[in-house]
C-alpha cells in the first residue's frame, strides 16, 4: 500500500477538492502521507490511517507537527543563461546612463553575447549553480526558457541544458522555446526573416531532438508584433506543441487575445491587459502568470489587474521569472510575499499560484501540484505555524526537508 | 603567526584604508587570511605571503577562488517575540480592517501579549529559530531589543534571552533596551508614569544584571514625545549607556536632533529627517539606520533622503528591523536589494552599511565590521562572480561557508 509513510504533519494540499472560502489552502491537519513508488498512495487525517499500517511501510516518518506543502512550481524562468549583470546594475546605481551602459554592449544583448560564448558544459554549470538555488528555496518543478542564443545553435544548446538539469538534478523541467525573445543583431530591421528563421530552421530541429515542451514570445513595441508572433502560433499549432505569450507588460498591444485565440497554457506579465483581454484569457482557460520580481525590480507602477482575475475566475499563477535583467531571483516565497505586498493577492492566491496553478500552466503529467493520491510525491516540509508564513516573510524562509519523487532529498 | 590559513580567495574587506573611489568595497584579489586565536593575524595577496607559511598553519583552507567577505552585522533588530502575526496578514489581505483586526486584539499588543505569557525557556526557543535562519543568511553580529514586554519582569525576560542567544549561537549579540517601545494598557493615558517607571525600576535593574549594551525609544507621534525620550537618555547618560533611536519613521517629531545631542550611536528609520537634522547627524557622528524592509513592508512612499546623508558624509547603515508587524526579515541581502531597488543606494553603499558602519552603530569590542589584522575572524565565504551581487539578487543568496571567530562553522 506504501513504501514510505509520513505521520506527524499537517498537510496544505492545494486540492481544488479540499479547497473552501473557509480554508484557502485545503488543510488536513493531523495528517499522514503514503507514499508506493514516488506517487502518493494514501492521504488524510492519521485519525483515519488504515489498521497497522506501520507494519506495511519500509520507511516512516515524522513531520515533528510541522507542516507539508507541495514543491513548488516556478512556471516561468530565463534562469539558462551566462554572464554577469550585476556589474551593470551597479554602473546604473553609480549614475551611469542606459546609452551608456548599452554602448559599452550592456543590456540583453550582452548577456546573448556571453551565452552565444560558453560551451554546453560551461553553460550547464553556470545553470545548475542557480538551479540549485532554487531547489533549495523549495522549486520542484522549473520553465526553463530559451531566447539568449537567437541562433539555431545556441537555441538548440541552451534547450539541451535544460533537458540536462532535468536528468541531473531533482527537479523536473518544462522547456519552453522563446526564439522570438529578442532580434538578434544579425537580424537587424529584417524583423520577420527572424521569425521565418525560427520557424523554418529552428523550430523543426528542436522538434526532432524533442526539446521543446511549449514555444513562448515576447509581444511589445519593443520585441516583436502580434503578427509576428502569429506566425509562430500557427507553426506551433502545426506541430501541436502548446503555446504561452510575454505580453502586455509595457503597453497594451494585443498579444494577450491572440494568445488566448490560440489556447495558451499561460499569458504572463500583464501589467496592461484590459477587461477585455481577462474575458478572453477566462474563455480559454489560460492562466495568467504574474511576475511580481520584475515590477519589483525595474520599479513599474501600473499593477496587474488583480480584481479583474478574480471577477472573471481567471487562475493568476505566480514565477520567479529569474533572470539576469529584470529579476535576478531565485525564491518562490519571496515572490509570493512581493504579490501579496506589492499586488495585494491574498496569501491564499499566492500558495495556489506557485503550486497549481503553476502546475497547470506547465502541463506536466502526475504533476498538479497539489498532495493527493496518484499525483507524484514531490513535497516540502516547513517550519512554519500556518501556510500563512509561506507569504508573510520577506525571503529567507526555506523548507527544511524536501521530498522529491517520494525519497527524502538531501540537497537542501 | 597563524594558526589557520585561507588560500585561493578574492577578499572584499570592507577597510576603509582599502575603499577608495575605484573601489568601494576594498578589495584583494588572489588573497590569503591568516588567523591565530580566532583573530586575523595575516591579510593581503597571496604573492605576499611570508615564505613557507604553510608550515605553520595547522590548517589550510582553499577557498576555490570564490569571495570572502566579513560577517554581516544586523545592527537593528526586534527578533526577540513570541507569537504569530501571519494571520494579521493574511486578514489584511482578506479585507478585513484594521479596526477589526485591532478589536480582536491585533497589531503590537498581540505580540506584547504573547511575548509575556510565555516563559523564558520558550521565548529562546522561538528567537532562536529565527536567529539561525538569520545566521544562514550570513548574519555575525546581531543587534536585539527588548520593547514587547514592557513589565520588569518581561523587559528582563527579553534581554535575558539576548544574552542566551549570544552565549550559546555563534552570533555576537547587541542588547539593546527598548523600554519606550510602545505604552503598556497598564499605563494607558499615564505615559510620563511609564517613563518614570522605566527609570526607575526597569532600568536599575537591567543595568545590575548587565543585560543592556545601549538604550533605545520610539520617538513619534503615536509612541513617545521627544521630552520623554529626552528623560530616559539623561538616565542612560548618567549610567554611561549609549543610547540609539527610531525616530523620524512616520513624521518629523524631532527625535533625530535629540538623540544627535546625547550622541546616539545610531538614528534609525529617518524617513522624514530634513537637512538640519542631517547636519545634526554628521556633527554626532550618529550613523543613519536605514531600515527599507518596514519601508517595502508598509509601503510607505516617502524616502530617506540618500542624498542628504551622502552630502554630509553621515555613515549609513543598514538592518533588517526583523519584527512581526512590519518587517518580517532575516536576510541582510535581501534588505541590501531593496536599499538599492527602493533607496537607489549603490550597492557599495549596501556592503558598507551592514559591515563596517553596522558595525560601528554597535561598538562592539574587536567586532569592526571590516577584515584587518587584528580584527575578529568572523568572514563568509559567497559563490560570486563580485561583491555587486551581494546586492543584485532579490534574494535567495546566501553565503556558501561561514567562519565565526576563526573556525569553521557548520551551522548552514
Ligand atoms: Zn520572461
Ligand atoms: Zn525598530
Amino acid at each position: 500500500m506504501w513504501d514510505t509513510l509520513w505521520t506527524d504533519i499537517h498537510v496544505a494540499t492545494a486540492d481544488p477538492a479540499l479547497i473552501s472560502d473557509q480554508d484557502g489552502y485545503g488543510c488536513i491537519h493531523h495528517a499522514a502521507i503514503g507514499i508506493e513508488n514516488g506517487r502518493i498512495s494514501w492521504i488524510g487525517a492519521t485519525s483515519d490511517l488504515p489498521d497497522a499500517p506501520q507494519n506495511l511501510a519500509h520507511k516512516i516518518h515524522s513531520g515533528n507537527g510541522l507542516w507539508m506543502t507541495p514543491g513548488l512550481v516556478d512556471a516561468h524562468t530565463h534562469v539558462i543563461y551566462a554572464g554577469d549583470r550585476s556589474l551593470e546594475f551597479a554602473e546604473r546605481l553609480n549614475g551611469v546612463s542606459y546609452a551608456e551602459i548599452a554602448r559599452k554592449g550592456g543590456g540583453i544583448i550582452s548577456t546573448v553575447n556571453a551565452t552565444r560564448t560558453v560551451s554546453e558544459d560551461e553553460l550547464f554549470d553556470v545553470t545548475a549553480r542557480r538551479v540549485r538555488r532554487m531547489i533549495a528555496e523549495g522549486t520542484t518543478t522549473l520553465e526553463m526558457k530559451s531566447g539568449y542564443g537567437l541562433t539555431l545553435q545556441d537555441e538548440l544548446k541552451q534547450l539541451r541544458v535544460a533537458r540536462a538539469i532535468g536528468a541531473s538534478l531533482p527537479v523536473r523541467v518544462h522547456a519552453t522555446f522563446l526564439g522570438a525573445h529578442a532580434l538578434p543583431p544579425e537580424f537587424k530591421d529584417r524583423q520577420d526573416d527572424y521569425v521565418s528563421h525560427l520557424i523554418t530552421d529552428i523550430l523543426p530541429q528542436a522538434v526532432e531532438e524533442k526539446l521543446i515542451d511549449s514555444i513562448d514570445g515576447f509581444c511589445e513595441n519593443i520585441a516583436f508584433t502580434p503578427d509576428q508572433i502569429e506566425r509562430l502560433f500557427i507553426a506551433a499549432k502545426d506541430l501541436k506543441i502548446p503555446v504561452r505569450l510575454h505580453s502586455e507588460q509595457l503597453s497594451n498591444s494585443g498579444g494577450t487575445k491572440l494568445a488566448a485565440r490560440y489556447g495558451a497554457l499561460s499569458t504572463d506579465h500583464l501589467e496592461y491587459v484590459v477587461e477585455d483581454d481577462v474575458i478572453d484569457l477566462a474563455h480559454a482557460g489560460t492562466v495568467a502568470m504574474l511576475l511580481p520580481g520584475a515590477f519589483y525590480f525595474i520599479r513599474e507602477t501600473r499593477m496587474p489587474p488583480i480584481d479583474l482575475f478574480r471577477k472573471h475566475n481567471v487562475p493568476m499563477g505566480l514565477a520567479t521569472d529569474c533572470n539576469p535583467g529584470t529579476s535576478p531571483s531565485v525564491s518562490l516565497t519571496g515572490i509570493m510575499n512581493m504579490a501579496c505586498t506589492l499586488f495585494r493577492m491574498t496569501p491564499e492566491e499566492t500558495f495556489s499560484a506557485v503550486t497549481r496553478i503553476g502546475a497547470q500552466a506547465l502541463r506536466l503529467q502526475n504533476i498538479t501540484g497539489h498532495l493527493a493520491t496518484g499525483q507524484a510525491a514531490d513535497m516540502l516540509l516547513w517550519d512554519i505555524a500556518s501556510p500563512h508564513e509561506l507569504s508573510y516573510w520577506i525571503g529567507g524562509r526555506r523548507p527544511v526537508q524536501r521530498i522529491f519523487d517520494g525519497k527524502l532529498d538531501p540537497v537542501i
